[in-house]
């Protein structure tokens, strides 16, 4: 056991000291509470709930609430431009449909979480886990959110020595 | 001095050791282009800008690129919801206004830039520096941004180990 302060004893470089510390962060820790609309939700409704809960995206679910997509800011922003009426086109038409949505589970890192978010592209990833329904079903329950926010919230603390 | 690996001595907490990692890179190690309009660039255009250049932010610059005012993808999805023209709505109607945005200079800590975008509650900062113009006048020239995508990667790379 390394001692808390003065001398200690790494055997490796600072910095995969450090990295072992940021991997040993769970999603579990800094997870959100996830903002969840229905397929049929309008375009129109999807952006008004994105200010009422004040996230930058939703997740799409079915009954039961397995996952059945995501959509994001940039996604409802594009479809403005085309001049379709938001208030009848559903959120089912242009958001990103599974097995395509990329996700994260509750043991996974908070690394983990940033890496696939900077290769994949995405701002927030659903947390999931596989579930089973009573229909004998298998599917995917959403049961939290982490999002750019909240590893930008998490290295603060980090920085902060706490 | 303190030997790259093997012991070594902090005299703090690792927790401590780490802050001062983090404090110690700065924006410009980080930063990314500045994306900029004119204040009457349309809703439109910008949007399609924020497309083309894949940013979330768009910094509003006047002549000599003097920093005027900041717009998020978030502004501009708002505006949507209105039912305005958004080919004949400028952006500087909308955008947030000096001395409002909230800025970074080169030599600001990474650290800070996170810490007032979790603060602030914006998703991007433009690194600024004063300049005094031609004509006498003092102002803010954009040389740079930086995102919560920047501090992401950061994450990402400090996690590295590298």
């Amino acid at each position: 056991a390394r001692p808390r302060v003065g001398y200690f004893y790494s055997g490796k470089s600072f910095n995969r000291v450090l990295a072992e510390k940021i991997h040993s962060a769970m999603v579990s820790k800094i997870k959100s509470v996830p903002i969840v609309v229905s397929e049929k939700c309008s375009v129109y409704d999807a952006v008004v709930t994105m200010f009422i809960e004040d996230v930058g995206t939703l997740f799409v679910v079915r009954e039961g609430g397995l996952l059945e997509g995501v959509i994001s800011r940039k996604d409802l922003l594009k479809i403005t431009l085309g001049g379709q009426d938001i208030h009848k086109l559903p959120v089912g038409v242009i958001m990103t449909r599974m097995p395509k949505v990329i996700t994260v589970e509750l043991e996974d890192s908070v690394w983990l979480a940033a890496y696939k978010m900077i290769v994949h592209e995405v701002d927030a990833l659903p947390v999931i886990r596989k579930i089973t329904t009573e229909k004998e079903q298998e599917g995917y329950e959403v049961v939290g959110r982490i999002s750019k926010t909240n590893i930008v919230r998490f290295f603060v603390e980090l920085g902060e020595g706490s």
